[in-house]
């Protein structure tokens, strides 16, 4: 089968062919992709951000947001059978750790994460388990919510912490409105009825976010801290969740924050350097996110099912994998690439 | 009466005599006291560290950490009346606003903090509010109780917002066993059976610790994170409550937490300088802490009541509050100094 | 001034001439009535239900939803003037017990509850206190708002306390659609994506419902619990919100739960009779319901002003209160019913 | 192997010769009995009360509290391997339902009951699963830590979610101190510094239950409620855990329960009864208890072996298990009458 294939960091992966992967432990199951997510984690990945972290041998397949339809399954599996449509939890899991059993899926102590530390999902099939597989709607496209599996879920999940934190008064701050940040919006316009404030540094991602339900937005052209504090009665926001924290957007996003508020790191690639006083004469917090739990996929699906959330997204043949990860790395996509049969 | 006035920053205080407050407004209440605690902050407010934000005019009374006798009240105090034993919640409240209407006393946007930006307990009298006043069984010695007023309150908030995340089968670490240390140690006992592990730089506070119930101490001698880690498996903390804050504790606090883990920032002074990357990548948290709530401080007065709770304290008459300062200053302290009439 | 006042239980009220209240303590306020709301309370008031639990002596004047402009404040009042629009919390609280210190407004141990246990508003003018008073947009009619003062604040109450069972996915069944539950059935739209059954006998009831957002609608014609089942997958519901709670409805509502869900009783007159065997062998909980907090008024006057809650009501003048009791008794009033100046 | 049968409803089982069980399918565990508990519910099988619930076949092997060593594991089992010392959780789960995701294993849509509804432990060997085994310290003797399996799980999850209403200056009544409440009590010490408070009508269990650490013991002669009204100031208590709840105790139970209290039933037999109005005018509740989590075993686990949870219980010989169940019906047993091999 054809995979997109890492040999080296800092170097382009190439489109080539493999085995086909097969189902031998019991619970085993193999996917033929529908749609897999281009990820700007695919960017680092090749510029080495996650090599220590994930410990990956080169070459592998990258790609790690699949959904597509279940191609053969193990002899213990119970949940799926050949031929149905799913969404895959991206990291499949042991069900039987601590963090498991508690529902802390991203937390498994034995998990792993095709497309970061295994094969991953750029290709024609994906071996994965039994408790990744999410059953979809027959009628679902794969390809059409891939994003959810990763983009989606990271966005989903963080929301859902915040829920407790925004009450009717509030305002949560949407630091940058892209592939995660257009899900966020509209999963905060499902489960809340905070006032939403969109950042972006694109005017277009910004129109966008009008149209996903923002009931501000805010251009990052340097005064746009000032700008949300205006907002706010010069108070700031109980939540800001960060998609973007990197290039000085997480010092940025931190000082949108209110007394008692808190800043929902989601991007990373900066670093957070804040006063301990800071912290403790505003008893502000620091939250770290970290893709989601099964339940908040299952979640999600309900949503985009019943078209609370619908993705922004451009398709590209899987032979145009680089394309893909070129175009994103140049911002040239707006909402989501997805790689197709 | 005598009080321990600030006249200039980096300069020592003096102690001088003032005119007595008196109540004038409907809920004021004023307090003869028995006992006031002195505090690190004290010596960092001479150091012009709260400066700015308290925004305070010099000269002034410090002194946030108060309990003592009801003296005068205002005429429509219902809660308390002359002569009653009273411990001092420290920052007044106006029982208006959105945070107050809530119980979080210490978010109040019409709050003062005596001691911190108006006159404040290292006096004879000190002018307060009912909202402030905790009516104590009349055997009770204010100045034996007086450190649970901020040292007492601040560290048992953070327990309480701990106590969820520490079921049995988890570690608590507790950075710095000083003034707030001792009582955290104590509240995490009542409180939880989370397995409590002590760092300090000092032997005799560890040797304290241990006494107060701690399961595991570790000496700061530069190897305790790696030891922190030993203890747990190579995998940390769920919590870290660190009372230190400054001088790269903080840095080392943070490294000791888990997957999932939260860092308390209690104390203060250093700065935190976290990889994004690292707080995502993890999914870690850094929780700020300022004071406490009015409950807060009744439910430790409980602990305390009951014996769950004890103070290590040394006394000073007020006279000698600037030996009290120097002690606290030069490490000369165990537990907490408490200036007495 | 004109007052409704109740001189004998089992007999209508009299519209009649009353004294002025004034403001006399520092935290008095009077409010000019703009609008109160008829309940159903009202009727069991009458009926001698509330007789024992509040202790009311008779005569006085009912009338416990309420809403006007600011006529005069006693000395220290600080977050109203004179001439404010302003929604009242039904019960003035004395802001110093450990309710009020916890922001459970509706357990103050020394509160008042105005047209329950002492004068209510179907009055001219209504003497409460400053903690009772939201100030409100000038341009708010206090007749079109009052009936969140009580209907309002009890249903967002409930329906708040609900929303962490009420992730995607779950399904809340909406028991009767009148006064309380069309405010419930917005409420949940606002806050939550749970799907959203709604329960009544009057199938003009359910057409308001669909137009307010409800999913799904089930007449009460003595098959709906089975109709509700039969909605959900034969589970039954995460959670009830029963606005009945008399004549049977509350055996129906607790049927309709699934395993772990929840019957939240917020209307009443008849008695839950539950084998304990059935409590336990599928861990469902009955959850009590009473008003709300002040800030849950808050919250829901910022779902009203931005028109995500709206009223339906129908305005009498005070002299026509006994029409507006009559009608209500003989559900003749969709929504509810505001007396007016 | 040698097991004990239930063949007719209303009559004793039989200790009889069966065939041992064997691990078929991959995540099979078959586990030699080391202690087996007996349990009120047992008496309440033969009595027919769960039958229609359970849906079971007769005759069968009862015995829902187990412990021992691993005999025989499937070809998928990864946690545990023969030899290993487990106790298991009652429910072994699929995994792979919504509730098994969310932590929540009492209410897997495909679970099983070992001894409820298909063959138990009162046997020499029983057929579980993976999933239902936690691994303890090879020093640990089974029927030391069989009682623990389900009377232990029971009560510990019950305090577990009563927890966040027991903070310093709250009142626990502890209804019953026979086997499951005497597990309650020492849980409620480890987890809260709440009052304790403990209601039985057997003198010597109330002198159990103050050595176990209750704060006060009220004997159940009929004048219990108005004793447990005194001790509280008339209040009544924040939480009553129900271990009885038959008999009209579940009655009195909900009586000693205070404005904003919870009534936990985990006891059974009886109906609760409450007028609607005695539920929402003091918003009171009723919370349903269900076994508990595998991680609720977990963490009991811990409690046991730091010592902080002791059992008190008398073995007797599987061939006397018509024995064991005659002295529990007689009321003969203290603590927990366990079978071993």
């Amino acid at each position: 089968m054809k995979a997109v294939r890492l040999h080296e960091y800092h170097r382009q992966p190439t489109v080539e062919e493999v085995p086909e992967p097969s189902a031998k432990e019991p619970f085993d199951v193999v996917v033929k992709i529908g749609g897999a997510g281009v990820c700007r984690t695919d960017l680092h990945i090749i510029e080495q951000q996650w090599a220590e972290k994930s410990g990956v041998t080169l070459p592998y397949t990258i790609g790690h947001e699949n959904a597509g339809w279940v191609h053969e399954v193990g002899s213990a599996v119970s949940n799926v059978e050949p031929g149905d449509t799913v969404i895959l939890h991206p990291t499949p899991t042991c069900g039987l750790c601590h963090a498991c059993r508690a529902g802390d899926d991203m937390h498994c102590t034995n998990n792993a994460f095709p497309g970061i530390d295994c094969d991953g999902g750029m290709a024609e099939y994906l071996l994965t388990s039994a408790r990744a597989c999410i059953k979809l709607d027959p009628a679902t496209q794969p390809a059409d919510v891939a994003a959810l599996a990763d983009a989606g879920i990271t966005a989903y999940h963080a929301v859902r912490k915040a829920v407790p934190l925004l009450y009717p008064g509030t305002v949560c701050v949407v630091n940058g409105a892209g592939g995660l940040g257009h899900i966020g919006i509209q999963s905060l316009r499902a489960l809340t009825a905070t006032k939403v404030v969109v950042v972006d540094r694109n005017a277009e991602a910004l129109k966008l976010a009008e149209q996903l339900g923002a009931d501000e937005t805010v251009l990052a052209d340097g005064k746009h801290v000032e700008a949300v504090l205006d907002l706010t009665g010069g108070n700031g926001a109980e939540v800001v969740l960060d998609f973007v924290a990197e290039q000085g957007a997480q010092q940025d996003a931190f000082a949108m924050t209110r007394r008692g508020g808190s800043h929902f790191v989601i991007g990373y690639g900066g670093n957070i350097d804040i006063p301990t006083i800071d912290i403790i004469s505003t008893e502000r917090n620091v939250v770290g996110n970290l893709v989601g739990t099964y339940n908040d996929l299952v979640e999600l699906m309900v949503l985009a099912e019943s078209g609370r959330v619908t993705l922004h997204t451009r398709k590209y043949p899987l032979d145009a994998a680089l394309d893909a990860l070129a175009d994103l790395d140049a911002g040239r996509v707006r909402g989501r690439a997805i790689l197709t049969p």
